[in-house]
């Protein structure tokens, strides 16, 4: 098959109508039309096979979890998805492989709304490169600089789920399989948390996605706002501990100390970490409770910079939870 | 070096202002603020060592083309450079190398306001992938589909160049070392055709760019309108002779028909390729001379389907001329 024919059976789809696209796949160039009044929110992301994924991961898996990174970016700028490009170098042409990967893409893609408006398919080592493109009200997306002494820190979900899973199947300890399954999903096919960084908007002061590990990510956001925190390792752990409790005997952790690490530096999340002034608690529970993900919250910005970690009593936690870094 | 200082030494530039780019590098997204009335038009293309590069290519030659390739997207729709995202994945940091293709990169993109936005680095096999965005009025962009029986077909440049390098450089023929040298310089560092691409709207019919070869790409172009056409193989060959004769004593050519091929079948021009009505033929060539351009007549188009190869005396050449395909 042809590279012609392999864009003509995978990845075209009838031309899409509305929703920001003026034109699709099939020429030089897809053509975008903003709304008057909104900017487009643009982010990519590049995954390359035995660093972002295993070589025999599930391809309905993969193409799921290479377009939901690129959604994250979006959700964690308050954008609605629109459109994306997919660029593909593929070492050979299997065919059982791309109707698995497209299917799992085109599923998350329906359910946003975002439509494959071009790309681009190449020979070579296994690579995917997304470019996601959103829509957002002009002076409304929610930055990294925004956050404001005094404001709570959030975080959706349970942070750690995908590390806890990771290391479970690199063998770094041993889970049973009921708690493994779901923590599984989450590493393979991570929810991008794109309805509520829209209902964030106006609502939150800062915003970004965890991919690279919480204390990680949030030092990037303390830095882009030139504040300090403290953040409370136990409530930013307790999401995961309340999940990893619902499975039965977890054998091989040193417990707490594993899921607090899992929690405060692993990476691959894609959560929403954010901040909020603590008059909006009462809203910033009623956006998650409306877009049905959790939140908790689990620090406070300060003006003094740097980041302080404490137990639930206020005293100081030792330890290194550095971001994940993909040269480290 | 970790992930963030490379971003930071090498792709990070001083935040740009207007031009469409309301946020740069830095944040989860980037953010794009088209014009009222404008479209964006958005390219994306793959490089892989190996396939589309030596993996000895000097790396601000590299740099210049991975973004070239993709600004001939945007001058094929007519569009004009605002912004690219570029993703990256490298097997080692080699901050030489890196240099280097900053350098190719930026040149080319400051010499077409084209602002560096955002983006992903990864260590893995040597992988580009680059977004491009443009602006274009709404509805006037040029697609493939416009063309119209009776229209000219033009070609920019002397399609053929850079496959007449590349066979030499391959050992396929030999050339002499001043013809060479100028021949190889299109091959590594295409001239996106931005300025006349633009100045085409409303003017040409249809146009899209030569990337896989003059013969198969026009194919594509006749089938995107629902026409044929007649294309005159010497016509179409004259820029390239016209090119070559002015080097001395070319070698180990089987001269003219060698050259044919190379002008009807050679990929890797990113010369543009349109029809416009006969009636425009004088300001066509206006258009070609105010962008220092030069565009020759290569055909007609007809409303009978299919792709017929005359020489001069519109006696029919027979030959296989198909495009360049990725995965043959």
């Amino acid at each position: 098959m042809g590279e012609f024919d392999l864009i003509a059976r995978y990845f075209t789809r009838p031309a899409p109508q509305g929703r920001g696209v003026a034109l699709g796949v099939g020429d030089d160039c897809a053509l975008l039309a903003p709304r008057p009044g909104m900017q487009l929110a643009v982010s990519s992301d590049m995954l390359v096979e035995g660093r972002h994924f295993f070589s025999d991961v599930d391809p309905a898996a993969l193409g799921h979890k290479a377009l939901a990174v690129n959604l994250s970016d979006l959700a964690a700028c308050g954008a609605r998805p629109l459109a994306f490009t997919l660029a593909l170098a593929l070492p050979r042409i299997d065919e059982r492989w791309l109707q698995g990967f497209a299917q799992g893409l085109f599923a998350l893609a329906d359910a946003h709304g975002c439509t494959l408006v071009g790309g681009d398919t190449t020979a070579g080592p296994l690579n995917l490169c997304i470019t996601v493109f959103g829509e957002v009200p002009a002076g409304q997306a929610l930055l990294r600089s925004g956050a404001r002494a005094g404001d709570d820190v959030w975080v959706s979900g349970a942070p750690g789920q995908a590390r806890l899973a990771l290391g479970a199947l690199r063998g770094e300890w041993a889970l049973p399989e009921a708690l493994l399954a779901p923590l599984r999903t989450r590493l393979e096919r991570p929810l991008p948390r794109v309805a509520l960084g829209q209902r964030l908007r106006r609502l939150a002061h800062a915003m970004l996605d965890v991919s690279d590990g919480l204390l990680g990510d949030l030092s990037h956001l303390l830095a882009a706002s030139s504040v300090g925190a403290t953040v409370d390792a136990n409530a930013a752990t307790h999401p995961l501990i309340a999940d990893s409790a619902s499975g039965a005997g977890v054998t091989g952790l040193s417990s707490m100390e594993t899921l607090r690490r899992c929690a405060l530096a692993g990476g691959d999340d894609y959560e929403l970490l954010f901040t909020a002034a603590p008059a909006q608690r009462a809203a910033v529970q009623a956006a998650a409770a409306a877009s049905a993900t959790p939140v908790t919250r689990i620090g406070r910005i300060e003006a003094a910079p740097g980041l302080r970690l404490v137990d639930a009593q206020g005293a100081p936690v030792a330890g290194q939870f550095a971001g994940y870094d993909h040269f480290a």
